[in-house]
Formats: C-alpha cells, sequence, structure tokens
C-alpha cells in the first residue's frame, strides 16, 4: 500500500498485549447482558454505584500490600507522579471512603462493576485485566451483624437472576476458626488458615503435613481435619460443633455470629439447599475477621468460588484514623464467564446485533422506510435501516449473518398501499401487513409471523 | 493509632492523582443516567457494544500519532511489553477491525462507552482520565452516503432524549472546503483548514492574518470569510453557494454529498430547526474526509460542541490494506458533565441513593421486615432493610440524608395485623396499610400517600 506521497506504507501487527483480552459482538453482548443482571440484582438491595479511577497514587494503592501484589501491579511514573493501576477494587474504596468520609451517609453501601489489572503470568481464562463486581456494606465505627446476612441475600438473588444453574452459598466464620486455634494454643493462625485454605487443592496429607511443620499437635491436626470436614445444613452443622464444648471466648463469638447470619439468611427467601456452613471456607487473605463466603455451581465446582468475600474490621487503616468495619462480596467476571463459555453454561441465545428489525428500503422508498424505523425506534424496538447498496440477497445475508430476527421491506407498492412486508428470518415466513409510520405502528404482528 | 504490634501507624493521604476525578453517590447517579440514555439511544439504532483493552502495544497505539499526542499519552513498560493507555476509541476501533476483519459483518456498527487517557495539563472540566460515547459505521470498501445522515439522526434522539434543552447539530463537508481552497490554488488546506477552525476563538482577524501568513490571498481570505459566515438552514445555504458556480469537482462532490444527507436526514425526523449546514465547521484533524458534525446546545454555545465526528476514508491504514471507511461521533461525557453541572443544567433530581423504599424493622419483627422487603423486590422496587441499631430519628435521617422517597416501619402492631407503617419523606405523611409479604404486596399505596 502506498500513501499519497508514494512511499511504501508501514503497517503494524493489530495484536493485543499478552493476557488482554477482548470480545466478538455476540461474546460482547452475552457478558454485558450479565453485568446488567448484576447490576439490577445489586441495585434492587440500595447499593449505590461507584466507579473511581483506574490510576490511583503508587503510595496510596500500595500503602498495605507487599510481595507478589507489588509484583503484579502496573506502576509508572508520568512526570512527577508515582502512579499505579488498581489491583482490585477494595483497596480504591477504602481510599474513597476515607477521603469523602464527610459526605458520606454511614452504612455507606454501595457496588462496583469496573476492570482491575494484575501483571499475573496469562493463564487460560486469567487476564491481565478483568472485571469485577463488588458490593460492600461500610459502617461507621460498628456494623450489625446482620448486614452479613444480607449479602448472602444478595448472592443468591443475583445468581438466581444470572441463571446458571444450582448453586451453593457456603459460609464459615473466621473467629470459630481463630478461636478453635487459640483454644488449642496456636498462635500463628495466618499461616495455619492459609495452609487449611489449600485442603482442597493440596489434599489433607500435604496440608496435615504442612501443619505439622507449622508447630501443630498431632491432637490439634486431627481435630483440624474434623473440624473442616463440617459442611452442611446450618442447624445440624452448628449443633454438631456446639457438643465439642470449646472453651474459647473468640470461638463461641463466632458460633454466635454464625448463628445470628443464619438464623437472618432465612428471612431473605434463600432455600435451605442453596445455602450451607462450611468450616473449610478459610479465604487466604488475613484481611477477613469475621464471616467469610464462597459460592460454587452444584454441577461445576471445579469452576471453584465464583463469588467470595466477608466481613473485615478496618477496612481503611492505611487512610484514617476512623474505624470502618465492612463485608463485601466480588465477582470475578471475566474469569467466570470464560469458565462458562468453556463449559457450555452460557445460556441466551448467541447473535452478533442488539437489533430487532432490520428495514430494508426498495428503490426509492428511502423516506418511507426511514420514517417506519423511526416509528418503531419510538415504540421502544432497535431498528436498523439497511442504507448500503446490492442485491436483496447480499441484505437479508446480512440479517442472517447478524442474528436479525425481522426483516421489513419497503418498496413502492408497499409504500403506495400503506404496507411494509415483514420477513420471521428464522422460519422464512412472510407477510405483507398495513403500518401507519406517521402516527405510530401497530407491531403485532412480529408476534403473529 | 497503633496495629496489633503497638507500632504507631503510618497513615498514607487518600488523596487522587492530580487531573483525575470521582463522583460522590449523588452525581455518579447522574452520570450513570446519562450513560444509559446514551447506551439506549445506540442501541435502538442497532450499534454493537464493544469494549477493548484500556491499554494497548504502544506501537499500535501510536502508529499514528506523533507531537502533541505521543507527549500526553501513558506509556510504560511491564516486563519486555512497551504499554500505553488508549487516548481515545478510534485508534482501538481501527486496530480491532482490523485485527477480527474476518470475524465481522460489515457494515460494522459499534458504539463503545469508555475511559480514555491523556496526560494533560489539568483544567476546570478537563481531566487526564475521562469518558467518551462513540459510535462508528465502518463499511468493508465502500460506505453509503447515507449512513452520513442516520449519524444526525442518532445525535438528534441522543440529545433530545438527554433533556439537556434545545440544541443544533450542524454539518458540513470537508470536500466543499477542500475544493474551495483548491478553486484558488491553495495546497496546503490541512493547514488552512486548522486556522478556519480557530475562527471562533480567534475572531476573523487573526484568522485573516494567519491566513495570509499561510500564502492565501486578499481575495481567497476574502472569499473564505464570507463561506465560513454562511450558516442556516440547508437549502438556503447550498442554494446561496450554489450561485457562486464554484468549478471544482471536489467542491462539487462534496456540496452534493451535503445535499443529499440534508436530504436524508429529513427521514429520521429531525426538526428543522435542529439541524443547519454550517460552512465553518472544519475539525481540526486531517483525519476527517467528508461530512463533519458539530451539535451545540442553543442557550449555551459557550460549552463548545458537546457532540462531534465525521467521515474518514481509510480507518485502518496503519493495521491492514483493507480500505475501511466509516462514520462517526463522539461525545466527551465527563467534560460535559462537568459543565452541566456547573451551569446549573443538570436535569434530575439529585439523591444519594437509589432505593425507593427504606424497610425499618422494628422489637423483634425482622423477619417480617426482610419478607417485606424481599416481596417488593421481587416486583421490581429497590429495596433496603435498616438492619443496624439506634433511634427511629436515627433511621428516619439516614433516609432523609439519602433522599429515600418511602420508609415502611414493620413493628410488632404491624406484623401482627399483617400491616405496614408507609412515611412519604417528601410529604411527611404516614399511613398504616395491609400488606401480605408471602403472596406479594398490594403495592398502590406508594402512588396514594
Amino acid at each position: 500500500m502506498s500513501n499519497s506521497s508514494g512511499e511504501k506504507k508501514h503497517i503494524v501487527t493489530p495484536s493485543l498485549p499478552s493476557g488482554f483480552n477482548e470480545y466478538l459482538p455476540s461474546d460482547q453482548i452475552l457478558f454485558n447482558s450479565m453485568i446488567e443482571t448484576i447490576r439490577k440484582s445489586y441495585e434492587s438491595f440500595g447499593f449505590v454505584p461507584l466507579d473511581t479511577p483506574v490510576i490511583e497514587r503508587a503510595e496510596v494503592l500500595l500503602a498495605k500490600s507487599g510481595g507478589d501484589t507489588e509484583k503484579q501491579v502496573y506502576r509508572f511514573t508520568k512526570g512527577d507522579s508515582d502512579l499505579a493501576m488498581r489491583f482490585d477494587l477494595t483497596v480504591p474504596l477504602a481510599r474513597y471512603v476515607s477521603l469523602h468520609y464527610g459526605e458520606l451517609t454511614f452504612p455507606f453501601r454501595r457496588y462496583h462493576i469496573g476492570r482491575v489489572y494484575r501483571g499475573e503470568r496469562p493463564q487460560k481464562g486469567r487476564y491481565r485485566e478483568f472485571y469485577q463486581c463488588d458490593i460492600d456494606i461500610v459502617g461507621n465505627g460498628t456494623l450489625s451483624i446482620l448486614n452479613d446476612a444480607e449479602i448472602v441475600g444478595v448472592i443468591y438473588q443475583t445468581f438466581k437472576a444470572l441463571d446458571l444453574g444450582g448453586f451453593t452459598v457456603m459460609i464459615n466464620n473466621r473467629k470459630v476458626l481463630g478461636g478453635f486455634f487459640e483454644s488449642f494454643g496456636v498462635t500463628n493462625i495466618t499461616e495455619v488458615l492459609r495452609a487449611v485454605d489449600r485442603l482442597d487443592k493440596a489434599g489433607p496429607e500435604a496440608v496435615s503435613k504442612e501443619l505439622g511443620e507449622l508447630g501443630l499437635s498431632s491432637e490439634c491436626i486431627e481435630a483440624t481435619l474434623k473440624l473442616v470436614a463440617l459442611c452442611g445444613k446450618p442447624s445440624e452443622v452448628i449443633g454438631e460443633i456446639k457438643t465439642w464444648n470449646i472453651d474459647n471466648t473468640l470461638f463461641n463469638e463466632g458460633l454466635s455470629e454464625l448463628e445470628t447470619v443464619c438464623s437472618a439468611v432465612k428471612g431473605y427467601g434463600v432455600p435451605e439447599d442453596c445455602f450451607k456452613v462450611n468450616l473449610r471456607i478459610a479465604r487466604g487473605l488475613d484481611y477477613y475477621t469475621g464471616t467469610v463466603y464462597e459460592t460454587f455451581l452444584n454441577d461445576h465446582p471445579e469452576l471453584g468460588s465464583i463469588c467470595s468475600g466477608g466481613r473485615y474490621d478496618e477496612l481503611a487503616s492505611n487512610y484514617t484514623n476512623q474505624k470502618l468495619p465492612g463485608v463485601g462480596i466480588a465477582i470475578g467476571l471475566s474469569r467466570l464467564f470464560s469458565q462458562l463459555k468453556e463449559s457450555g453454561l452460557l445460556r441466551g441465545t448467541e447473535r452478533s446485533s442488539v437489533t430487532d428489525v432490520l428495514v430494508v428500503p426498495m428503490d426509492d422508498c428511502l423516506d418511507y422506510a426511514l420514517k417506519t424505523a423511526s416509528a418503531m425506534r419510538r415504540r421502544g424496538y432497535s431498528v436498523e435501516t439497511y442504507l448500503n447498496g446490492g442485491k436483496m440477497a447480499k441484505k437479508m445475508g446480512y440479517a442472517d449473518k447478524l442474528g436479525i430476527p425481522f426483516v421489513l421491506v419497503c418498496g413502492e407498492s408497499e409504500r403506495d398501499d400503506g404496507t411494509v412486508t415483514v420477513k420471521n428470518m428464522a422460519t422464512g415466513e412472510q407477510k405483507t401487513v398495513p403500518i401507519d409510520p406517521e402516527n405510530g405502528l401497530n407491531l403485532s404482528f412480529l408476534s403473529e409471523i
């Protein structure tokens, strides 16, 4: 190819950076419909939208973290500024609540659907830029434990609306785990919980070995494995664990919280078989201090937890002296979408278009066609007019390839008679029906043919 | 503040980087409702959503640009990768269409609502991270001029839906301008058009002087100022300009395109007073080759163009040898929002909440309250349950501060009678009405009180 001065033009390969991802229209439409479902569910519980900058001051973003997180962060300087791209939506929330503390009303309930960035080693379904869909409820000083039950209600309603098949919300309480280990005199609880968290991946033997290396007695290891095997109906699990008569304040506080949460969850209409207490759920982060959540698809446990979170005592201690306890969850939507697609679990018609009706003007009937299209738009339909040249077969082929369900032909005879010819692209059926584009259309024919 | 080991904790100031912006909930809700209006309008014309990565390979993003753009770009390395953040949504579109050429159906109609990044000097209302709302129609080889008319239809419907008061879409055609200057033997047309583009800001004298410095004869300068003063009803402006009998192929091609577009625009229901031909519109970019658009609020011309764009011959010549002509527009939403707010032009109630109803459980009526809230959610309301402690005045104060319109009190007497007490927060009116939370509610009382 030559440009105007006759030189050979340099063509740059239009590829994406490694680990980055984008969708073709059909997947983008499905992905957006999932976001829309999640958004509506979050808003139905009165969570307000938030949208913080993707770039933050590196000092702010990395106030707490270290090690792995820091290595994965996209960090750069621009002018004098040391900047970094957010790697989750929780640190920006902490920063936001601290910065706007005086202007917010507490409990502050926000949702945030946005992209985060992690320079991880690219793997199948794991991207360096991905969507998270978070909700958090942040209290000022205190926050009732009942909010922990509400989160289960939100998870239930959201995944019911997403229609991905049966799922189970598993909850636990870190105080139960912490108190349990405290009663055995174990002090390195964070490390112990991290080892327990690997039970599914590493198996009981490896974890036992690791717990031994962390200094746990064999009696304690045995009790631990018995504890983390408990999973089931809240009343049964809590009943069982009560018979162990563990005399530890933290443990009993956690157990009481767990009971309160499980009892309140019923009010949210969560069916019994969608909700379990699972003593194995620990969440690796040292961040959580009470209730923790994970969510699994019943028929696809191999996907891992598709919605996780928990209660934390201090959201923003790096930015403020205010005590801001909270509880929240995140859905890693990009990864979930990729897994669902891989497993053939995505519902909804695959279409490359949002258009309901393609209007095709014939001969010199453009004006009639445009008015017909505008009238249908006013009735809430998504309507495209085929404005480009070519034979009828090409125009029908366009509708067909994109999955547009109806084609409306506006030719001379239609214009003169005040009609349109409608073709149902799925059945091939065709019908000429009267319309009145100036005064609104009777569109019942779309469901008739 | 001390952490668990008793050390003094370091508090990081939770500020944003200079030039970055975020909203408090009330503004975020308004901003999102504008995005939603734009999205719906774009989709009603059958544009499909697209969402490309914020980060691209620097080589790709900077294939064409140079000078100012390059200086403003956020560019950094991560590992071996030379990366950059997108500074508009058009270059990513060009890259996308080139990369997925074989998988797309043309004309390819997409909208993209997303953030772009420019390290400009921060100014009032100008951010380094801001939203753009773009549509483009990209043809494969050719693209009918009728698509240029459709874009006016989309602008009209979108700004009508945004309800910002009277507005005018101004159109012009670069070929008319180009042919006009060609007929005077002017060859440095890009520079000349850039000077003309500054007419509003710099005034006719400064522009005349600049045109003189660019080598234009005084006769040509005089004719230029006469040309660019033409602005009005399409038929009148085009009629006037035809009497000039300029004998130039490009000029007459442009004029004929302008006529075709103006005639087709009527079919989109655009009222005559919303649409003008304005020979002054040039758009500074050398990028555009035909129709160009700008849009102004009638009562606030000082805001400048709030929606601009045009026709280009080759979208993606940096990435592919395919000829991909297109036409599109962009709304710079973050800046527009800031200007509208500043000018007091934002419609809609300012609320810090999306909640319709706050349900307040009294005494031990939590379960009754939760069931009532769930039933209302199933009816499509956004419902929050006040789950935290405190006196009634505090709970009412919470609803009041957030602008929640209704509070439902569920106490013992209500539960026993199967009623709720509803308070209209605007009028203070209060009423006890029967409900049936298990079997769905009669919610007509919300409009009654």
